[in-house]
């Protein structure tokens, strides 16, 4: 049995390489970014009006001028017009070109407009006031995104601004969820009295979802040759193969030995927490097998503790760890990083963790009331209220 | 003008009902749950066993009887076994119907096996150890679920369990996203000088994705009979339009009278904020308008400011507030809310937002470095290091 620590260690050094396509900007959300985004152009790209007003010579109103005859008009999206008479000014609109021969923008609040004269009515002007001067936030050829990075909203509206109409992500991984376990009967099916419905395969397509990553699921019953026959094709076809179920010390936990004859490497083999012990990590030369505990909590707290930084790292992302604030004192005595279900709320900026009464880790309805697994490391008992953990979150407020 | 409060107040004075559908559970992720979840059947549905290893009569070890002859095994997934002699066992897996006649299970790790007899190593051994009790976690009948909710990966597991295999949610608003602005040019365009690409309808798109919305967009030149003519129709074929732009002092921001004629009653224009203050908002009997002022960043933040509370309002969901506490002094001295681009980080269980320095509205490249706005007041105009005020968050860690 190792440490969580050292299965985490283990798992990360495990990466792998799924290469990079293209899709439309608009799909991307919540994939991962491979290339450089760059400015195509300064931005703005023009000395452009960003208050709607008139636009004058400032030199005009350093004079003492007031009083200025409307000369024209410059709305956003026209080429750009020249001043013809530095005493006049020109209408601008937000967004439009600076007119040639202007330098400062009055709002239309600041002017009174009667007979084609607009009259300046306050007696503090600035050149280049309400001018967002060209390249002054972007120069052309300027990173506006690194790569390697998660997209979001913010993002999309930055491939569209710099005419990236298809961009470079990360391919996903191709992944086969499969349970195993005579008890399981389809979501459809009424189950006898000694079955219970596959709900594990799900709470991971959910959670892959998550990261935008569309996988297939798989029932095999417990039968050492059939199993045989079909991971064999799977771990051929395969990136990754999450399971569920079958990896612990039961006279039909098969998996083990299944992967073993199948050449599959073992990395480890439980691992000191609670839940999730009797985890398996193994992998071939072409496809990872994280092969989870049955139990619903043990599968998802696996998947979100280790499926998801080997996912990150593979695709080079960087993530932040997040931790809470204990509201209650824990006792744990077992020699294991606990993973505790918890409520988390939000308090002058603290994140406060309170703990959810599960009855262990097959009672998944105890979720629901749970936003994160907060982690309790293994060379403690006491846990204080007040103590800060790491938490792995999977609710947002 | 209003105060950010008080247009969100009548914001959300004005929600809506959309109606409920069914959807297949596991495409649910994200979609609001509109039926309350209950147990089909006690859960676990049976005196589960938990541990692998042997299942006994405890009155036997009670007695002393340390050494049982293996009567059969008890497979999960197989109907329930009795034993037949209270001095032998039944070798029990996890998952398992708990065999008829027994009420201890002793592990494999403490049990010795030779030749069909099952040592006990250990003295210790209690009453109903290691079963899961019939009914434990939840009774038949018992909610589950409440409706109303988010649902996430937690959730699909337990809609697989009770066999819920197509799940009510809230029907999502039909939303239309306009922009207006003859300087826009499509993404796959060249703009010319005074041009720019539209970005801002697909930073919306990104954003009602994120709530699973589907939207439709459209760009309408800065032509009023147009104008009058197309959104006439929209506010006839959606539940809401969002608009960017045409909402400001300009010549050409037609939006307020073109809602006006089309008879869409006005509720403000123009919140004291910084960004986004010409933002406009109104409603027909059967549509909401959000029109918003045209900058990246006004958009931006309004549509997280505004339309995400009121649609999480229109559906049922209690949002909590989440703030952030700031690294920096800000000063900010006009008499507008300031909704400042920040980054976060945690730290101890605090959650830190480190101003990220833009150049205004305009500048959406800015919000690559950010993942929320805090919302800073306009009842003060310092902001120290250390206080906390609210957030809108579109990044997570």
């Amino acid at each position: 049995m190792i440490s969580v620590e050292e299965a985490k260690h283990i798992i990360l050094k495990a990466t792998q390489e799924f290469g990079v396509e293209e899709t439309p900007f608009i799909k991307s959300v919540g994939r991962i970014l491979k290339e450089t985004i760059v400015a195509d152009r300064d931005f703005p790209p023009f000395n452009r009006v960003s208050m709607d007003g008139i636009a004058i010579d400032f030199i005009a109103f350093q004079k003492g001028q007031r009083a200025f005859t409307i000369e024209g008009i410059q709305p956003a999206g026209s080429a750009q017009i020249s001043l013809q008479n530095s005493e006049n000014c020109i209408e601008v609109m937000t967004g439009a070109v600076l007119p040639k021969n202007t330098n400062a923008v009055i709002r239309y609040e600041d002017v009174e407009i009667k007979n084609g004269v607009a009259r300046i009515m306050i007696n503090e002007v600035f050149e280049f006031q309400n001018i967002h001067e060209k390249g002054k936030d972007r120069k052309v050829g300027e990173t506006l995104i690194e790569k390697n990075i998660i997209i979001s909203a913010a993002e999309i509206g930055v491939f569209a601004t710099v005419g990236k109409s298809t961009i470079k992500v990360a391919k996903q991984p191709k992944i086969m969820i499969l349970s195993t376990g005579d008890e399981l009967v389809a979501v459809n099916d009424k189950p006898e009295e000694h079955q219970i419905r596959r709900s594990n395969v799900f709470t991971l397509v959910a959670a892959l979802e998550h990261l935008k990553i569309e996988s297939e699921t798989s029932h095999i019953t417990d039968d050492k040759p059939i199993l045989m026959q079909k991971i064999a094709q799977f771990l051929n076809d395969y990136d990754v193969l999450l399971c569920s179920g079958a990896v612990s010390k039961g006279k039909f936990d098969f998996l083990p030995e299944v992967f073993d004859e199948l050449g599959v490497k073992k990395r480890f083999h439980r691992v000191a927490q609670r839940p999730g012990k009797p985890f398996w990590m193994g992998e071939t030369n072409t496809c990872k097998v994280f092969a989870f505990p049955g139990n619903p909590i043990s599968t998802f707290v696996n998947c979100l503790m280790y499926f998801y930084p080997w996912y990150y790292k593979s695709v080079r992302v960087k993530t932040k760890e997040e931790t809470a604030i204990l509201t209650e004192d824990i006792i744990f005595k077992p020699n294991l990083t606990y993973f505790l279900q918890v409520k988390l709320s939000d308090k002058f900026g603290h994140t406060l963790a309170t703990p959810i009464k599960g009855n262990g880790s097959g009672d998944l309805a105890s979720l629901i009331n749970a936003d994160a697994f907060i982690q309790l490391p293994n060379d403690k008992t006491e846990f204080k209220t007040g103590e800060n953990y790491p938490i792995l979150r999977f609710r947002n407020f």
